[in-house]
């Protein structure tokens, strides 16, 4: 056994190896027995495609796309083969490895800049907003075999809970059929939004397909009793989860991208069930994405005004780097587990660019002044309705004064630091958040970018 | 006369002409006579440094900086002598010309991407958002000779006009002292915020500057009657303009920034006086940055929620691009006058990303899909409270189909059409909104990138 594992080892080493060195014919022969081997990983994780891009084999390079290699794939810097090829200035193989955007469509020139995919980002379904207004469309869709209800409870979903490889198991969202949540329909006090249909597969034909036939997704929002709604679920393992925040982070991509949009409307209609011009109550309407206040009088029905809509608040997180390169700035809150730091954050102010409240939430909480700021990518946050905006700031101060109000803590901590606390070595000085947060990926970012530098 | 412009002008040429060739003796010879040569300008704009940058004279572009020439000049095409060496690939050059931020400051590599500072953007003063629960602190610098109060009534602000050069004379906010207000103050249906404090210029010392004891601004909101609040103004020159959109452009850059800030949060006090969460009427605190429930067993009053604090909504504006590189997707609206085109854009929704929005927006109004997407900049728009977040998207279909509901027409338009609109060419095919407006200068910003490419 151990023989055999030593063989395959050696297998791959002389794979990477004569990737590395350019030797097309030693490449090709031992794919042609062991096809797997073309994404396998050798030290600091780097791929077959990466070594022969960062010695400039092109003919290897393109053999292994041919064979269908795995150009996504990242090593320990967070470098793609792009990356390296880029950096040590290989045009010719670059080209070859042009990046792709999330969706898998090649990128333009000058549109370099990959916007990463964040956990609540995802877009699943397609949010028809046209049909909002269509009452009877709406109406016909509700009572559709083919939709499928999202039940909430004091804005947490039902889950269910199924054994899986993993410790814990999987955590899907709960998904109910018309039948089983008509008496729900019925009551008044239940609040019912349209989140949108289910998107056509990018792979399928897109012409062939009408999206107003495509199955219609909803979420509902009762304040019944937990226990018996649970019994809408015959398999019996399903629950409303009791932390939010660590719950919702089980779902996959795809649910976490419904939850978002489901959770954040929801949230709104839970606190904004009153005019704020007026006083008065309101009344639901375009399929959840509108309240409209009952006071005929009233100066919010002259003309659109934001008080009738959903309210999104625009959030600046970023990672600081200090002006020589190699550290960056994170901050804990009195309330975050010990030794857990994480990016500084703060609400964009009314009459404020992105950039400025970068620079106004580092000057306020820190101390340290802030001059070029980069806009890197955004997450959805539903808690309850926040846009991350992910930005990398440089520092053009160092010292640290904290206001305390706000963290407890800042400090630098250097790029080994955080490439440790990323991939957990032995004995991190610090923990970051979970890879859900766009705290981690800004931090993920970073450590790829500035080794590039 | 004539002939003295004559020997003028080809002085200029002379100069721009041997920038171009490298004639660094020549160069240094006619500036010596003629220092206010530096900057002068040929055709299709371009300066002395553009040349000599994309001929890659190393030794002319060092004596122009030296001389102190303005690097921040643009040619016709948005390109700075920057864009010019880097495209033409004079990395020695490009080097010298290292692109600076908004504030002046030397930009890192990796951050090259320039934040361009729109309309609206600046801020001149420092928000101090620590001193808004100091009460003691705010009522003292309210008493304070030095403060200074902008009047608004029905959300537009008291201005001065005084003659100037240009055709419509200069319009200015008209600041107050405390004894001008003193009386207003007193009402309880006033409403006052704290805007921050005036920054400090850059050129002054950072270090021995309290900035507590800088004069401090305030917004004042108040409903007496307009022709009465006038006689404030000894000049007997000021009103409130009666078109806000029309006039507030008229301001300048500083007195923008302000507005923005005053503007977003008064108009946020208007529409949002009473709980959204009971319908309980609401007290002003934390100079005017939140409104707390007057019912005690309010929810709202239980945590921290966004119900107390001021809104700001993100909205996408976008230019598409085709994808043949050449041409971009413009659209209009009813209500604009003939001829006018703008970018699309539209509200981010509850759970979606910056990319995702701009996706959605753009095929809902005309069909067209997107693929990558760009941040470029952002602009605070206070009509009421948006964050404009400027994106360039790349289109990967052509075909548009308008949905009539949102707008009434969109097209392609060449990159030719384009810099025909931005430069008022001879007959231009459309017209495009004013340059303080962030579509205007996404447009720019595209025909500068895209000659890059
Ligand atoms: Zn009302
Ligand atoms: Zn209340």
């Amino acid at each position: 056994m151990s023989l055999q594992i030593s063989a395959k080892e050696e297998m791959v080493e002389k794979f990477l190896d004569s990737s590395a060195r350019g030797d097309l014919a030693t490449v090709t022969a031992l794919l042609s027995g062991a096809p797997s081997l073309i994404n396998r990983r050798g030290d600091n994780e780097w791929t077959a495609l990466m070594l022969a891009a960062r010695n400039g084999h092109h003919d290897v390079v393109k053999d292994l796309l041919l064979r269908g290699c795995d150009k996504s794939l990242v090593n320990s810097s967070s470098q793609t083969a792009y990356d390296i090829a880029k950096f040590w200035g290989h045009k010719h193989i670059s080209t070859l490895l042009t990046p792709v955007d999330d969706r898998g469509q090649q990128i333009p020139p000058g549109f370099e800049l990959r916007t990463q995919e964040h956990y609540f980002g995802r877009e699943t379904l397609d949010r028809l907003s046209v049909k909002r207004t269509d009452t009877e469309w709406l109406e016909a869709k509700q009572k559709n075999p083919d939709s499928v209800y999202l039940l909430f409870s004091n804005l947490i979903p039902m889950v269910s809970n199924q054994p899986g490889d993993g410790e814990e198991g999987e955590t899907k969202l709960y998904l109910l059929r018309y039948e089983a949540v008509q008496d729900l329909l019925q009551k008044p006090e239940t609040v019912l939004i349209f989140l949108g249909v289910k998107r056509r597969n990018i792979s399928s034909s897109l012409t062939d397909v009408n999206v107003e036939e495509l199955p219609a997704w909803f979420a509902i929002s009762t304040d019944e009793d937990t226990a018996e709604l649970l019994k809408r679920c015959p398999e019996k393992n399903c629950c409303f989860p009791e932390k939010a925040f660590r719950d919702l982070l089980k779902l996959s991509e795809e649910d976490a991208g419904v939850v978002a949009q489901a959770r954040s409307v929801l949230a709104w209609h839970s606190r904004y069930g009153f005019c704020p011009t007026c006083g008065s109550g309101t009344k639901m309407e375009e399929g959840g994405y509108k309240r409209s206040c009952l006071n005929p009088d009233c100066r919010s029905l002259n003309g659109v005004h934001n008080t009738s809509y959903p309210r999104v608040d625009p959030v600046v997180i970023m990672l600081v780097v200090h002006p020589d390169g190699n550290h960056c700035l994170l901050g804990r809150k009195k309330i975050f587990p010990a030794g857990l730091f994480s990016c500084l954050a703060g609400f964009i102010e009314p009459g404020e660019t992105i950039e400025d409240a970068v620079r106004r939430e580092v000057d306020e909480e820190s101390s340290v002044k802030v001059g070029a700021v980069q806009y890197v990518s955004c997450q959805p946050w539903p808690m309850p309705s926040n846009l991350m905006i992910g930005c990398l700031a440089v520092a053009t101060s160092t010292d640290i004064r904290v206001d305390k109000n706000e963290i407890e803590e800042a400090r630098w901590f250097s790029r080994q630091e955080m490439i440790d606390a990323l991939y957990r070595k032995a004995a991190p000085v610090l923990t970051v958040p979970p890879r859900q947060t766009i705290a981690h990926q800004l931090i993920k970012h970073w450590i790829g970018v500035s080794s590039n530098l």
